[in-house]
């Protein structure tokens, strides 16, 4: 009989790996100028990780560049088949806050493996924003959860079953948080 | 019999509340003008979080401001004293990262709580730090891992049984990752 | 006679003080959410100069909160009227670039005062932005400059006779400068 | 007889060039890790031009990596040396702030040039520095003044000869501007 402390010893022995998939947001939108509109841009997340300095390999793929308001069924379709296709059991989604929760519902096919759907209130490229944070949030819940879909956001690791974007306060709450 | 998901759901369904206490080092070291020297400046744990509009209660409390080289047995008691007099179960600690690891295993007497130390390689006052990332990391780990004492730094989650700092690289790792 | 050395050292004997007037542009443009589009929020300039640490007095007005291809007949007489009335001969007008300079030619018309028009590429509010460095340019010209109108930007003071907007460099050039 | 609007429209014609020396000073610090104690680093002149997408030609030479209060009458005939050496009229010195003044009064010797000393109070490194400002300022200085030495910083172009810094303050001031 192993312990849970001894499972994460276990985990920990080789050098983690990370898969990264890209699916468009806030994140990585980027402004071009004054006669443009905002725009999906590359996604951040290879600045961040050097920024941060970590120790895991991992990987960036990215699948779509869409504000998560326009992501139709085919949009998710490609997202659940790389999931799928995956080998790599430690996956991290960067995702539009709108639709996340919708994302990470379809995504509960995808079994044995531990998916974190993370994004951003605030683009990554603002000299103030929780993208950083929030993919430290999704390491951390990458590496320490059990298999499942997850969404971590606003400090917080959420049951897809139970979040939902508060748009006026703009952040994700527990659907038990608020009075009913 | 509980499932681990059932038991995430239930821990989620109050808001979460988590302790912080800041014990010096590098992530709050500040700069004061070209006659002093380098100085733990004021905890910069509430503008991280505030930039991450965090979701949840959380206090900060300041035990020690010093370069973690020069914490004693006596500032690592203080250490210890206060992780045990704390009600709350989910404690992160920002603590210097040269003696991350000793500080962390003096905290394994404190049983029943979620201890979580973090830190950073660049203060959290520098254009390019991992601070942000790195109390992202530990508040995924604080949340979603089971009591004991934990270091999150570098991307990483690691048992302070199995966890030095590269001096050189300026990198913490597994000790099994390296060749002996 | 005075030497244009002495002339500058009594210029320099009062505390000096800068107006600056806001006219909109990317400079002041921040993002509300995703389902919101760009935006021009409130002016930046206070963060800026505090963060100068500026040793002169000044005061900021908004005059107008549009992107500046928007700026219409009217908007351009409530700035030649608010530069008229101001008693400061020291002027700073924060402007979008796409029409400064049609904005500045019609400011020629406001005698005996020095008035430089400024603006940026990139959002104050942006991790990587000219806004800072353009409004210490602007802060140089309006102090060391005889009255008249500039325009400085892209490291440049130039004269809004000969300069143009090169939008596909994303950048200001004297007219002179380019192959004819 | 030309106007002075005739010769700053003249100076315009031919794409302009500045030449940056930098002397080390509190804008270049940086710090390496809890062991090391603050040092000066790589001069971060070309990232800030960068950013600032400036539209004129520039060199840096790095003359000397020191802290100002270590600058020695070696270092200073090394500037002036230098400056005096320098075809480019146009020069921007960055210095730290302590004996800025002193550097300057040298530098009186050097004519036939615009010379400007700049610097910053906080590292061009922090998230919150006054370094891009004071390079900017600096830009409009050099560009727009007669020949002569200059000190640029706080929002203010000084004369050497009525600059000094109030330490109490962090802030450069004219002689003049305090009660005597």
């Amino acid at each position: 009989m192993i312990t849970a402390a001894e499972k994460f010893r276990n985990r920990e022995k080789r050098k983690m790996m990370i898969k990264f998939f890209t699916a468009g947001g806030t994140i990585d939108k980027i402004y071009f100028d004054a006669m443009s509109t905002y725009q999906i841009g590359a996604p951040k997340i290879d600045e961040i990780l050097e920024e941060a300095r970590v120790n895991f390999d991992y990987e960036v793929t990215s699948l779509v560049k869409k504000d998560s308001l326009d992501l139709d069924d085919q949009d998710r379709k490609t997202i659940l088949d790389a999931v799928a296709a995956e080998p790599c059991q430690r996956i991290i989604i960067t995702h539009g806050t709108d639709t996340m929760v919708e994302t990470a519902q379809t995504l509960k096919k995808a079994r044995d493996k531990t998916i974190v759907l993370t994004g951003a209130m605030e683009p990554a490229c603002f000299k103030s924003s929780d993208a950083g944070f929030n993919l430290g949030l999704a390491a951390g819940a990458v590496q320490a959860l059990a298999h499942g879909v997850y969404i971590a956001i606003n400090g917080r690791i959420f049951n897809p079953d139970n979040a939902r974007k508060n748009r006026e306060l703009k952040m994700f709450e527990s659907i038990e948080d608020s009075p009913l």
